[in-house]
């Protein structure tokens, strides 16, 4: 029975496990659940994932959540992935497993919380809030020091010194991605200072082309939704944050 | 060279590392890294863990923190391990990868919003924030059920369904005997409804005696000192909480 990735390619680490699927050639079946019509709350995806969320999978009678928990997984469970993407070496995969859990409740924490409450609350019907914002983009901002001063220090092009990408990578470039989002100004102005981070960026691109890009591109549609919006109800008057859907 | 493991038994991740160390006999340096004194802001640790932050361990030439990472790291690194902390098995490590992701967001960030928003702020010369202790309370008491419904579903003693603990299990327990620092009423109104998960705490208690009390001594006795201070300060009708120290 083949692999079933249960995904919204509107969340990062979605799209995260989707691409790696693709990169390495997995054969898999993509099944959406969509947040913006609450379809995560359904029974039948609930079966899979009582906790709600996504990405989940189902190979044979296995069923998981948590997006570093599953891309673990396909690495040792798909004889075709490079060592690359989880080292059998013990000492970078330590190192892997580090990031991922430092990312938890850091540069995830910080980009979720403020690309949210500065710009997506609305989408689903509630109102922005600049205190959990500001909070958020603290994090965020902090983040974004540390990948580009500790995590990518050294001469490799990728996270922990390394010539290739791991999941780590993966993971937190495809989360790097959510502040595409953001208005222009904002973004160059949180990922400005990052020389580095913006290397890794589109060598974690160049790397898994050309899904990444593929993947992406419901990103950059629900971007140019928001833009317009924006501009609407910048012509208009009014505010328009309230009137954009994610679809 | 002796593994050195950079700890503060009041930091529950700290203890989880200490424990299972002890209980595995991996031969180790404990070195304390006081964080009531902010040692771990010294330029010494923060060559270590340049995150500042209890546990982290130095290995020959390995540096590691995040202490889901360190277990896992130790589990392989040592042959002494027994298979059960953290299996060979792909579907069982699966499973314990999913719960060890899924306990950052949840079971310990609801922990440490509501212990130190409600409680342990003014140790650190913070005041306490009703609101954001609110939230973190509303998160832990899902993170319990949970567990309860979730994680401990099925007929084993331990998370995931198993017979034996795992890495998981000595984590997310040590996370939740920092409630021991809540009063009393308090804490049994948010544990009394879960019994599998009292039966579970006292399971893992169990398999990992006589350490696992011995490394939780700090944690009861500065469990003493604020009942103290806070009996001292009903009785003077002062507040007590700002003179609370941690040692």
């Amino acid at each position: 029975m083949k692999l079933k990735v249960y995904a919204d390619r509107l969340s990062q680490p979605s799209r995260a496990v989707i691409i790696f699927c693709k990169v390495n050639g997995i054969d898999f079946e993509e099944i959406e659940v969509k947040l913006a019509n609450r379809e995560q709350h359904s029974p039948e995806f609930k079966d899979i994932n009582p906790m709600a969320k996504v990405p989940a999978i189902v190979d044979g009678r296995l069923k998981l959540f948590e997006s570093h928990a599953i891309l673990t997984y396909l690495s040792c469970a798909f004889p075709g992935v490079a060592d690359h993407w989880y080292p059998n070496d013990l000492l970078k995969r330590a190192k892997i497993h580090s990031v991922l859990d430092w990312h938890h409740s850091n540069l995830r924490l910080g980009t979720v919380k403020y690309v949210f409450n500065h710009k997506l609350a609305p989408v689903v019907g509630l109102p922005l809030n600049p205190e959990a914002a500001a909070k958020g983009k603290k994090i965020l901002s902090s983040s974004l020091s540390k990948i580009e001063s500790f995590w990518l220090k050294g001469s490799g092009r990728f996270l922990v010194g390394s010539n290739q990408p791991s999941i780590a990578d993966l993971s937190l470039v495809c989360e790097t991605m959510q502040l595409e989002l953001l208005d222009e100004e904002d973004r160059i102005g949180l990922m400005g200072p990052h020389k580095k981070v913006q290397q890794w960026i589109e060598s974690t691109k160049n790397a898994t082309r050309p899904h990444f890009d593929e993947v992406h591109e419901v990103l950059f549609k629900v971007k140019e939704n928001l833009q317009k919006q924006q501009s609407l109800g910048a012509s208009s008057g009014s505010s328009s944050s309230s009137n954009t859907t994610l679809h």
